[in-house]
Formats: C-alpha cells, sequence, structure tokens
C-alpha cells in the first residue's frame, strides 16, 4: 500500500538559507521548488535518492508566507525541525481510506494539491505516535503514467 | 557523498505498541530488532523500500531502556515524534569529516555502533537546522561487500 518514504517535511524560518546549507554541507541539491498558497508555504524539494518502487525521495524544506500557516505556527511552538514525514503510495484515495478504516484520522476529506502535481493527504499526529504523517501519490505514481 | 535517506528515528513510550501501530495500520514489518546499551535503547527498524545506492530505508522506532539516555530525555522534553533523520554513506569517517570541515559540529570523536552492525556518527542539531541529524554506513555499505 505505501511502498517508500517519499519525503521528510523540514521546518524552517529562511528557505534560502536552508537551502544553502543543505547543498553547501552535503551537496544535496533543489530539484523543484514552488509555492503552495493553500499550505502558506514557499518550499524546495532536494531529491536524495531513487526507491525501488520507481519514485524517489526527497527532503522538503518549508518556509512559511504567513502567519497563520500551520508551518508558522509549527515554528513558533517547536522551532525549526522535522515537520512531518511522507510515505509514498500508487493510490492516496484508496490508502486514506485504508488508513482510516484502522482507526486514524484523515484530516483531509479528499487528497488535495502537494509538492510537484502529487496529490497528498494528512494523517492526524495524535492518531500516529505524536508523527504528523503525510500519503502522497506522485504525479506519475498515478493511472497512464 | 551522502547516497540515501537511511532511516528516520522516531521515539516512542512503548516499542511494542508501536511496532503494532505501524503493522497494523500501514503493513510495515520489523525487519531487526536489538537493544543498544550505549545509547540506553531498544529499537526496531521497519524496511520501507530500496534504494538506488543498494541500500534501503527504514522507520527506526526507539524505546528507552533507561531514564538518562538521550531518547528518554527527548520523550521528557518533546513527547513522542520524530527524534533524528539519517543520511546512508559508503563511508561514514570521510563523511563526518567532510562535514566537519563545513563547520558543523561531529558528535562523535569516531564512528560508533549502530542499527545492524552499522557505523554511524551524529551531528550537532544546532549547526543542522534544529534537525538532529546522523550518518550511516551500513555495514553491506562498507570495503568487502
Amino acid at each position: 500500500m505505501l511502498t517508500r518514504i517519499d519525503h521528510i517535511g523540514i521546518a524552517c524560518r529562511n528557505l534560502d538559507e536552508t537551502v544553502r546549507f543543505y547543498r553547501e554541507t552535503y551537496g544535496f541539491e533543489v530539484t523543484h521548488e514552488e509555492v503552495n498558497e493553500e499550505q502558506g508555504v514557499r518550499e524546495a524539494m532536494l531529491r536524495i535518492n531513487g526507491t525501488d518502487d520507481g519514485g524517489a525521495s526527497y527532503l522538503q524544506l518549508l518556509e512559511p508566507i504567513r502567519e497563520d500557516s500551520p508551518v508558522a505556527r509549527f515554528l513558533a511552538r517547536n522551532g525549526e525541525g522535522v515537520h512531518h514525514i511522507a510515505f509514498g503510495t500508487a493510490d492516496v484515495a484508496g490508502a486514506a481510506a485504508a488508513v482510516g478504516g484502522r482507526g486514524v484520522r484523515v484530516l483531509d476529506a479528499a487528497p488535495r494539491s502537494g509538492s510537484m502535481g502529487s496529490l497528498i493527504t494528512f494523517l492526524h499526529p495524535k492518531d500516529c505516535g505524536g508523527v504528523l504523517t503525510e500519503l502522497v501519490q506522485a504525479r506519475e505514481d498515478g493511472p497512464g503514467h
């Protein structure tokens, strides 16, 4: 059902500085940058490795673009650090339904838009041992690809 | 230098219950369990996917076995959740030296024993944007494999 670690989401105050840290320290490069207005973040995806389901694993660096965004609230409460983890699946709606049927609260009634044209949903961290958990169907995971 | 997300380390209060959550919710299975006396934890490794460097990505579930262990202190301060992230490398000593040369404090003078016969070192989270970061040389990454 879930076939890879798709990404680790990291909250930061300054995206450009954090991108520079990961490039200069480890040599990781930005694959993609975008603004997600709905989630109130500017983000960069750094591809770390390919995965045996045909996908890849990324770091997702997240800077809030407004003070009422979830990532801004996370930073105010916790400071910079790991914000969430995400598992990849070929069918995010089916995986969300399955996980919901096992008693985990799914935070989105229907999948919404994530990075790089993906479809995503979040699970309630209190039902996941304190870990904010995301399910991701990459654009290339979907039908027709 | 760093070729995969090796694992995500998750601190929990009850390893058996947390293993059961990941198995029943997502179908993830335990690949390996061990006690690391030096770090004061009992841990389970759940293999999520293979990686294109010949390794794999895991969740590492960590339960403290004594109150003065770093994971016990993390739980007291933060509650359950993501404790650290780890990148895989074929040469942990070389990677640590390179990263140290770029101004990041390496927390171990020499690599020490990690899960499944690996060699590991930790980097100071204050130098890594709030992310406790580990470098891992899996047993199969090393010479002769």
